[in-house]
């Protein structure tokens, strides 16, 4: 069912998909060496391109007609390259889609440095939009995505965040972004403000669901499925809703030893198997799977307005496989 | 004479510098406090604010007339202080400014993460301006500066730096940057493409002057004027003109021991100056000053087309004052 979900979404955008990889090369060829080297061990190692097609998506469906929209996609994903660039400099993890993070592999200078060069280039197709609007949803995202991952960083470790805390964090780490795609797409296609706030609203919520079903991932899916151990968000001390929701609902015991599976990032596989039976048992990973389905459902709510098209379908779908998908 | 020449620009510049510490605090004030502090603690440790007072006057003596020169000046210093943040980061140094480097106080990864949110500033101010070109401009300095630094660190411990290589390092690096804030004080004015392209001239003459400068005061200041102790570029293997003009004069015997100052960053004192004396010698210093001097009288000459006004004795002060400097 996820599979075939999977299929659906790809037999509807492989001629998007082609267009994006084809832009997203472009945009880096003329550039030196090292950067492209550093910025494509990321940049083409098997993303998602999510952005880029929300951002497609969004403006077809409200009738754009132009021949720009693939190149312009490109901002979102190197945005998004540019964040996990930094993220993974900062958080220090070693593997990222199933390869070594790039600062494994070059010093983590270079690759701040990378991400810097990646930001610029997303400011640059910005520009190239030639749409001061694009421009300062573009600005607004970068900065809330910068405060978002400080935000994180600042509250690390701490074992009393609370489930608002949670959701301002991923909305500015996540969700912004998304919603920018999906709002940039409308703008593009010069929609209505009821259009351009519709679609901004589908993107938060969908941006919502994907990072709380990300957040899911990291404690239920296998080694292979994640190109990354599971656990990485707790072994860095990263709280997330599964385990904040279950430590509300913890016996003092149980409590304890989960703030100090928290705290101690050397637990065994069998330690972390506990810990998710402990979990599912206190219904954090319901809990979770049912709010990041309540977001869903209200991002689907949002496209209410407009009328049926394929790309309607698509951005459906996509909402749809954000939360069942296994990666 | 240097401290007549800093009078006679500050006593032209107080009521400019006024208004753009207050933009610069104003833009700042509703952020997150760690963002703040981290931000401040560079951004209000007595930088020289000389990027936004050139966008200033270029816009003025351009016929600017309108009251958003200030806000919009703030893009070139926050630019400036992300690069600086990152930087620091980059290469590990511990004084910036006479204070200790931000990411000796704050763990890098939060520095990283300030320097992102500069840039994001930067772009929310340019974003403001509405102003296409103005963003093209912040879009290609943003991407030629941190091409700038991977190639500077790149290159850093090689000895075989080439003068036309350090000069494209340079160019990137800094010069970029100053003559982006001239252009678009141009731009801003709606200036004629001759206007433009003359401030951009004197901008990138100011800019490559303003760099050898700094270059050669981490070899002739003291630890006092500079903020910093000097023979900081050659600690970190950072080979700048100075050298590099007297490593091609250097006989066999003295070219062996410099090339061995710069990968061994444990020299003593009394051989860093034994250095200066071998640099002085060999006409390192008196070269850099006398290329450096030549840009200047660059970019001055580039002004010509300008007839007399405030603004201009400003940018003409300041370009004489970039070589003049003690710090």
């Amino acid at each position: 069912m996820n599979t075939d979900l999977k299929t659906q979404i790809i037999e509807r955008v492989t001629p998007d998909l082609i267009q994006v990889e084809q832009a997203l090369e472009d945009n880096l060829a003329p550039h030196l060496d090292l950067v492209k080297q550093i910025a494509s061990h990321l940049l083409f190692s098997g993303g998602k391109r999510l952005r880029p097609l929300l951002f497609i998506h969004a403006a077809r469906m409200c009738g754009y007609g132009g021949r720009n929209e693939a190149l312009f996609s490109t901002m979102f994903e190197y945005l998004h390259a540019a964040t996990l660039l930094h993220d993974d400099v900062v958080d220090g993890s070693a593997l990222r889609r199933g390869r070594d993070a790039a600062h494994t592999q070059w010093p983590a200078a270079q690759v701040v440095l990378t991400g810097d060069f990646l930001l610029a280039r997303a400011l640059d197709v910005a520009a190239r939009t030639r749409n001061p609007r694009v421009i300062s949803v573009v600005a607004n995202i970068t900065r809330a995505m910068s405060e978002g991952e400080i935000d994180q960083l600042d509250k690390k470790g701490r074992t009393d965040l609370t489930e608002a805390q949670y959701m301002t964090i991923i909305a500015r780490k996540t969700a912004v972004l998304i919603q920018g795609a999906c709002r940039c797409g409308a703008i593009l296609a010069e929609a209505s403000e009821e259009e351009e706030n519709a679609l901004a609203d589908f993107g938060f919520h969908l941006g919502m669901a994907f990072q709380m079903a990300d957040d899911l991932l990291d404690y239920t899916a296998t080694a292979d499925q994640l190109g990354k151990n599971p656990g990485a968000d707790l072994r860095e001390g990263k709280l997330t809703l599964p385990m904040i929701y279950s430590l509300g609902r913890a016996g003092s015991k149980d409590r304890e030893w989960m703030v100090q599976m928290l705290t101690d990032s050397t637990f065994t596989p069998e330690q972390f198997r506990k810990l998710k039976e402990t979990l599912e048992s206190l219904n954090g990973i319901s809990y979770t799977r049912k709010t990041a389905q309540g977001y869903v459902a209200k991002a689907e709510q949002a496209l209410g307005i407009f009328k049926e098209s394929a790309s309607k379908t698509i951005l459906n779908l996509i909402a749809t496989y954000a939360v069942h998908r296994k990666v």
